[in-house]
């Protein structure tokens, strides 16, 4: 079936070059945050609508309760107005008003075959781009308008990819088999979105699934099929509630929210390692106290646990929940925590792995193929999608494709070498071709 | 001398009444925090000068060195802006700008006598005042129109009580000896602004000195000659300076401001109680990180310490610095503080409190006097003031007049009974009708 | 009734000295710390029997289960066995024996009046005595042959008191009326045996009530009627219990029980102060612990609070129970704590105190005499026994005999000039020979 | 050269068991705790020097200064008084008193080769022996006789090796070639004695280096050839030295040295965790305070750091002695530390664990051969010894031999199989007869 050469998939895709240069700089330029995606989701519904694509959008594709870390109303507002005003494509946003900024598009080939999706994320991070002139984006004129927004993860990049990947198919339906399935998440920055997409069943019908990302701090031309680092994470947001009292006057009439954030915040880092592999714990944002002479009434805390497997993340939540009860009843205040991110670890399947390292090794422009990356670093959420694909006895992995990098991930002088996006689609098309190969068969024997 | 009769003092005030509801009622509707009184000290000079005072303002009784806890210049830029849309007069803010916004007023009497002074407060909180329709101020439409701010500890009135002397003495000069100095200060919340009068000079010719606060939860009808309660405080800003790091990827990179600041936080309450009196400790706010994956690179504090002696409030200082310098050590990070208030603790002069005692049991209004009150309570920084008067061997002193309130000091419902107005002012008038009794001549031995 | 001169009771004083000085000598030389006063309470017991006192001991003036800061049995049973090597009246013993070892004589004159009761301490310290050669107990040769008990706060004079009134009022008999009353507590050092006479009943049939102490910084020949600074305390003895690991192999295996102690012991010390009056906090013990690559499994603190009233004192244990609470949880740790001592705050009755001013003024050895004085200090549980009197209608005070120290109270160098014990019999027997007068007649309306 | 069998050398061992088991009983018997192994060192010298081994003792295989955890010089003149009443040969104790207790054997073989060491480790531990029935040292009259000492880790089963090798190593001589060297360490608990000996140059000569441990949870008939696991350690002791003051009277007199050691707790359990590998952190002993009532003018810590490598703890020890000083700091008080212990963690040779895994597989006894073994665990100081070799040029690897264990390591009721013994010294002594192999050869190219 599979009588697509090698060149012929290269020739198609430069030949989608110019396009790719222009999304990935159009959605650099109206960055938006996790959940209000508002503009740029609506903009990938009409173009896969456009190519004719099954398209789900909105609480079809997002379970409202399984979101994390979801904005105030106002904020939402807000966004939405501005999206109209960027240029939103108006007849999706009912659907995605309210943060529900999830979409999915389907493809059926009409032959027998498994169902193969890729999954990419859509939103920006909360920060001030540069506006240097050393900073590319700035100085060719795509620096996000949106402040306080930048994609300066390579979100951007990774939404192109699933676009270019789209276009791509159309015209490969012919050597192509079973279903195709492009998943465009929210929120993944805070890892908040994965969960809700998971819980909403978009990835129970999936038999192969792949999630991308570039960059990451591996070199151009090299490619990692199955990246094992990712930690498992807990986000909590925590309010304590005391009760204020003038610190000169009565100070025995106050209960002090804020020593018992500190008191936490001591008991959270000193939360012991675990011998099992690594942790993290880190409470990142403390606010306390309203002024100088008044006893701390309030106090918020952000933080996170991570763990080299789900089971220490979660020995260290337990921990951290016992802290902070503990030092609430220290001080004779009330606690309450919000969940406001989470994600899996979870391990590639090592038979997609070992099919990807088969057949990609002599692409162009791939001059290192690796098969697993066991560095632990950062957390993800497709990991949620990952578990749920193998629980179901389906395969996945998380790939990633090197690129150069201005400046770190995060960093507010991010960006990277364009040319991974059309590296990335071929790779990620051509695995598609070979998706008729036996070793990708669904077996029972796949367990986690 | 003195053949002004109380009944003619008292229609002489009745006389003021109107004039000075309108004064209480306009300066609580332009409610001004310290430093920016650009507005109300405009007003007060103005009136001072057209009353033929001799008046200095600005950098002429404010040394700019010893203010504190001064706001930001663009803060400063915003609030003159609105002086001016509010009415300010614009003659007086050339030297009021940028936050000198204290008023010296002088009436030499021609006749000898000692130099008496009375000193009233002029700022507003930083508090949003009640629109309640149950707050008197709200409903008949005086309230605060400065979002932000608020008159709710009485200053509005003391500024009253301060002009409405102003015109007494204009008419009673032929009864008064002596010279009479109206100090109006500046900043008076936190206890930012009484030291930089007294580094100006403004107290150091004066032999006896009068400071005046309403309320204070003493009753409507009660006189307190001589309030002893105030603690000696410190307040201090601090700051620590680590190194962010990502939580996940490389969290022993960081050095974390956060829990140096709450180790700080915890070693500042746990500094020991003093056996020679009442002593006070808070760390009213923290803020510190960036988001909730970075390990914190930056904390912040506002912090006070009281003692019921200014060796007590000065050894708490002493411990509190180690304890922020240690805290920093143990995380590896920067600290800094500077010194946002200081108020002294300072016993009224017997002597003074004496003559007041003797004189006034009799007055109109008064049904109870109150020689020595010992509650301690807050801080107030007129004691820095009274210091500076004892220790150039002057009398001192600081009054209280009962009066009933809506709400606590502080309190966005705080209102008073503006019949305690006229009472303060015919009160401290009649005391300086007595100026030349010889309890008052300056004697070298009254020490501290 | 009262025919006895002051120079006749000064000579009959006198006349005891050789005997005052051989009895202190003695109890200091065979110090006793507290429930185990074995020997001397059996001495003691003995000589008042001998005098025809009505003499109770053991349970019958000890009730057991108010006794807080009971030693372990073995300490008991060696200490018992020490007791009787030198020189305990072995009769006594079976009474005494497992720390009850409290003494009353009772003595009734036959003639109406009212009950008067005298309250001495009988323990030492636990506390090696000096034996440097500058230290005259050490020079003298009656230092403590005791290791870890030593008579530093002078209750071995306190006891010789007792002994001396006892001899004197079987003299004065005739001049006497109503009823005496010598009460010998045991275990007051840690305020831990007032509470279990007063549980026995033996306050409940006392009008007047005076306990005695010599020294505490009060000048030679200045007495003090009626001392009001002692502070309201409770002491805790507390265990933390968590799960040792291994801390290389699997620290997640533990529960840390230092760091619970540790969290604790911030978390107290960090327990607001008290606007109503001084308060106090220590936890003067930790120790958590068994190896250095062990998770600390068990902790345990001995602490402290006391306040300037007994309100003051129940809100730190309010507070302090709250912390201890909340930080066994934070760790996930057990926590239990028991009751080792514990003391009121009693004021002097004002007409015992006026009564005892207007007699003594004149008695030779005393140049100064002192109402009351309201200097905070430590604790006295000698306050539980005043609070029982004086809700029964009865009148309580505390009296100070000053007396030069060689060192502070509960120094390793602690001596005091012997002068004050006849001084303190003689003005303590004179108030005895006043009993009649109607100043003291009880009154319905003495009230708290 | 080598023309022994492996039967030959099975038979050669069966006949030394009985001896082995007598040595093993006899040293478990009379446990000795580092730096006081005074009769276990002076039987071992007595058999090297009697079998005609060159025996080094004392400061000359002990640097003095490198010594870590020296006991009390009472503790020591103790224990060497108990060691001459159980029978420690006279002879050597003079060299061996003071903490000297190393003993190295040499022998030449006349024929060239590597010189290939053996380290084995002769202490006990500070802990009481099981005296119950099932415990069969108990049970059969081996429990340790001395107090608080028990061989609860298997070094008794250790020098009984480094004894039958020695006895092996004569009669194999014409079948060995170089020199063999055998190193028995003192004071391996604590990590404390490795460093004294590579000070003193014991290692430097070394060509081949084999340590040696029995169980460690490795499954009876497997051997490690190089484990890999232990983590680089330090141990610390350390100090606070405060002001104490009585808690009540006056406790801003104090400086708190509990506090300082609470606070240096929980900051040292905060140390964050390292990306680069594992690190731990143990704070196992905190002493602090003399009485509850006294703010504690001192507090004790023991403290130990890991890592996973060198790197990782010291850059825990940097961060534990930055929260060390700056507790100190916060509280006012004095810090001093002293080095308790110190290992580093050192990987096998590679090609020396090729060599072992090549040779051993096929004798008897032996099951299952793990070339390494990467399991982080506790910590280990011969790697401190493999460092040294490895440095260099040598080659050096840290064998473990499988046994059943009757409970863990440490724990009191710890018992061996003894058949590991012979199992050890015959696979240990087949390596030696190997030692002519090209692949031992020294080689430039040998680096870390």
């Amino acid at each position: 079936m599979n009588t697509v050469t090698k060149p012929e998939l290269t020739a198609a895709v430069e030949a989608l070059i110019p396009q790719l240069t222009q999304w990935r700089r159009d959605f650099h330029r109206h960055a938006e945050s996790g959940w209000v995606e508002f503009r740029t989701a609506s903009l990938v519904a009409e173009e896969l609508d456009r190519l004719g694509y099954g398209v789900s959008v909105g609480r079809d594709v997002i379970d409202a309760d399984s979101r994390m870390g979801v904005p105030e109303p106002e904020v939402m507002a807000r966004a939405l107005e501005r999206a109209r005003d960027q240029g939103a494509v108006e007849r999706w946003l009912p659907a995605l008003a309210g943060g529900y900024t999830g979409v999915v598009a389907e493809w059926d080939t009409g032959r027998p075959g498994p169902t193969l999706a890729y999954r990419v994320d859509l939103d920006a991070l909360d920060l001030d781009e540069s506006s240097d002139n050393d900073h590319r984006p700035s100085r060719e004129g795509f620096a996000s308008c949106n402040a306080g927004m930048m994609h300066a993860c390579g979100h951007d990049g990774h939404t192109t990819i699933g676009l270019g990947l789209a276009r791509l198919f159309v015209d490969l339906t012919p050597q192509l088999c079973g279903r195709i399935k492009l998943i465009f998440q929210p929120a993944e920055e805070g890892v908040r979105g994965a969960r809700s997409m998971v819980e909403a069943g978009v990835l129970d019908d999936v038999d192969i699934f792949i999630a991308t990302h570039i960059g990451t701090g591996v070199a151009k031309g090299t490619v990692v099929c199955g990246h094992n680092g990712y930690l498992a994470t807990t986000k909590l947001d925590v309010t304590f509630t005391g009760v204020p009292a003038h610190a000169g006057a009565n100070p025995e009439a106050g209960n002090n929210a804020l020593l018992a954030a500190a008191q936490a915040a001591l008991g959270l880092h000193a939360i012991p390692r675990h011998s099992a592999g690594a942790s993290r714990i880190n409470v990142g944002v403390l606010n306390a106290g309203s002024g100088r002479n008044v006893v701390p009434g309030t106090a918020t805390l952000k933080l996170e646990t991570r763990g080299e497997t789900s089971a220490i993340d979660a020995e260290m939540q337990r921990r951290a929940r016992n802290v902070l009860h503990g030092a609430a009843a220290m001080q004779g205040v009330e606690m309450a925590y919000s969940l406001a991110g989470e994600a899996r670890n979870c391990e590639p399947s090592p038979a997609l792995v070992e099919f990807i390292r088969g057949h990609i090794a002599e692409l162009p422009g791939i001059d290192t193929v690796i098969p697993i990356e066991n560095r632990p670093s950062g957390s993800e959420d497709a990991t949620t999608m990952m578990q749920r694909v193998r629980e179901r006895g389906g395969l996945a992995t998380y790939m990633v494709f090197g690129t150069e990098l201005a400046a770190g991930h995060h960093h507010q002088r991010f960006d990277f070498d364009e040319d991974v996006l059309p590296l990335a689609i071929r790779t990620l098309a051509y695995l598609a071709l070979q998706a008729d190969d036996p070793a990708l068969h669904r077996r029972p024997s796949e367990t986690l």
